[in-house]
């Protein structure tokens, strides 16, 4: 059997690998990326499960349109309006499979064998993944604290062939880093003067524990803006809902021509549900009960670094998500620092998946969201004997 | 704004975009494609949500493995060790957002541009539209009342760089075709000579309502075997569940790289759910139901073709699933014979979309299973005035 070669080069996911090992029950684990349970309004979700049916009946368990439910479409529009002021309608917004699949029916669109993709560096590993089944060029931009390195971003984009710039402006993975104020207006301006779709990933961007929300980089200003939502990480991940938003029409409509053909549309039964949840909840309320868990988990896990942690690490103070990225400074490989960390039955990400081009690296990350304050102090004091 | 040269190739759904003239209350449609409400077993669905609720709790919500829910992965397994006879076992299975998203994940694992699958003519459309994003060259192999032909298949598989065949062995989309014994193992033979993969997509097998079952073609025989399966003509389409079987270990961990791409995994909600359904109910029982239905449908509509179509139109006389095929021996386009169609208020697909190198073809597809028994009649005395 000959495989095509855009598999062989795709990278299976080195974190669901991973967790195959870390999974263990003796193991504290901040290498997952799963949002807490208390994000489930379960008990609400049930309610408005029995509510659609009987409301929609059959409807809800037909085959449907591929751009999504209209009624979800347009709540999404007027929240976009509403808390962004952005001029969003119902047609600008297309409902995908997770925002996972929505990188990926970007990079079916945009990308032509060896065209160019830019990336932060470090950046979002599942959109690494979706992507190189296009077998891009991937140019990477170094993130610095408060968003890309401007020159490098220039540069990047004199390359040929660059079709998009991919980036996480708010709680970035891995790295919980945020873009500044001014990076984002500077950067809007630079990607303004090239012919590429600039592309805001912001799944994290309402579970902010402090700080300012910030605007957009492009979504409002530059005509060929693209912005990815989700619901997986404030209502539930398992039901797979993302949401595509753009002004581009030609751009839209060729987005929904590869959903079709990827898998005709996104499961109506979930879009009923979670939009008669979003209409007859209060959304923000739950929200604000994430954001109280996860700013104490976050401010735990920092506090246990500070104590614990030898000084050559470093590592960000996120102003919200999910993540901490630390940087070893002593030079150390965080791969082998994994191996020894899973002796100890503690394990994180090391850094590599997170890069297009680099690996035994030292950088690694960290998830808060998944344990106790307890066992975050008792995990981040194992990790430190190693450090 | 620059494309995918494989986007710009990929058509968009002939049909969806047909649905949306055909769709007016005063047309009668035989354009669909949908099954019947009544194949949506929604009581024993409410009852299942419920009880895999109370029983998983926030496992329904959360993030999930990328091969599917592994109770219901052994279900399907030991289903077709009992139907079918065949050695599978839960982890020869994957499930996947509908078994269109089969379709695009196996074009993503085997085909390189240029690449060569062969497909029956006429094919069904969705993998025409699936495979196309992979930018293959289409070997289309007549397809006669019992099978491929099978000249025109050796000949194709001596094309260079020949990945694939794709064969819909029951009730053929759009045909209603059905496989005969002799061909399955006449092809079964003829395959097993070259190093490809065998795609049997089978959505429609369950639904037989004459003639007895038969057994698949290279299911259980050939090393590169891929059976299709779907919930969609049976529970419900709205929920987005297929699976892929393969014994072919290295082709099913490609698979699974290719699905972590693309959506992470599937709704796991749904898969929670349908299991709990199939355990818990008598799904035969239920399936019998549908046949009932369809085979009521399928005679009415053949009663009526023979009763009011003019004696230059031949029509196949399917013992199963949902569609006929009508072939206009006036050389008559089926095109411009669907607007002349529309003008007298009932719909059909043209044959064109389901060809990959012809246009203005002399066939049209009717499907029958969601209308009554008088607007099967009046639709097909209203296409006969004009044909």
């Amino acid at each position: 059997m000959q495989y095509s070669d855009r598999i062989l080069k795709t990278p299976s996911s080195f974190i669901r690998n991973i967790l195959k090992v870390t999974d263990a029950e003796d193991v504290i684990s901040f290498a997952g990326g799963l949002p807490n349970p208390i994000s489930f309004p379960i008990d609400a979700l049930k309610t408005s499960i029995d509510h659609a049916i009987t409301t929609n009946g059959s409807r809800l368990f037909q085959y449907s349109s591929t751009q999504g439910y209209a009624p979800l479409r347009e709540y999404i529009a007027a929240k976009y309006q509403r808390l962004h002021g952005l001029d969003i309608q119902a047609d600008d917004v297309f409902i995908t499979t997770g925002s996972q699949q929505a990188l990926e029916l970007l990079g079916k669109v945009l990308i032509n064998k060896d065209d160019g993709i830019i990336i932060e560096e470090p950046g979002y590993l599942g959109a690494i993944q979706a992507f190189t089944l296009s077998e891009p060029t991937f140019h990477g931009v170094t993130l610095e604290n408060d968003g890309l390195n401007l020159e490098e971003l220039e540069q990047a984009l004199q390359q040929p062939n660059v079709k998009c710039v991919y980036t996480v402006p708010n709680f970035q993975n891995p790295t919980g880093l945020t873009y500044s104020k001014e990076k984002r207006e500077q950067i809007c301006e630079i990607v303004a003067k090239y012919d590429v779709v600039l592309i805001e990933d912001d799944p994290y961007g309402e579970l902010r524990f402090q700080g300012e929300a910030l605007p957009y980089i492009g979504a409002g200003k530059l005509a060929n803006s693209v912005l990815l939502g989700s619901f997986s990480k404030t209502v539930t991940p398992g039901m797979r809902l993302g949401f595509l938003i753009t002004k581009n029409k030609e751009l839209m409509q060729y987005i929904e021509t590869a959903k079709q053909a990827s898998d005709l549309h996104t499961n109506i039964f979930a879009q009923y549900v979670i939009y008669d949840y979003l209409a007859n909840n209060d959304y923000m309320e739950h929200v604000q009960k994430i954001i109280g868990l996860y700013k104490e988990q976050s401010q735990t896990m920092l506090d246990a670094m500070a104590a614990f942690f030898p000084a050559h690490v470093d590592y960000t103070k996120p102003d919200g998500g999910m993540f901490i990225w630390a940087t070893l400074n002593n030079g150390a490989s965080a791969l082998e620092v994994f191996h020894q960390a899973m002796e100890q039955k503690v394990a994180f990400v090391p850094g590599d998946p997170f890069y297009t081009n680099k690996t035994n690296v030292n950088t690694l990350r960290l998830n808060y969201t998944n344990a106790t304050p307890e066992v975050i102090r008792e995990g981040i004091q194992r990790l430190a004997s190693i450090l």
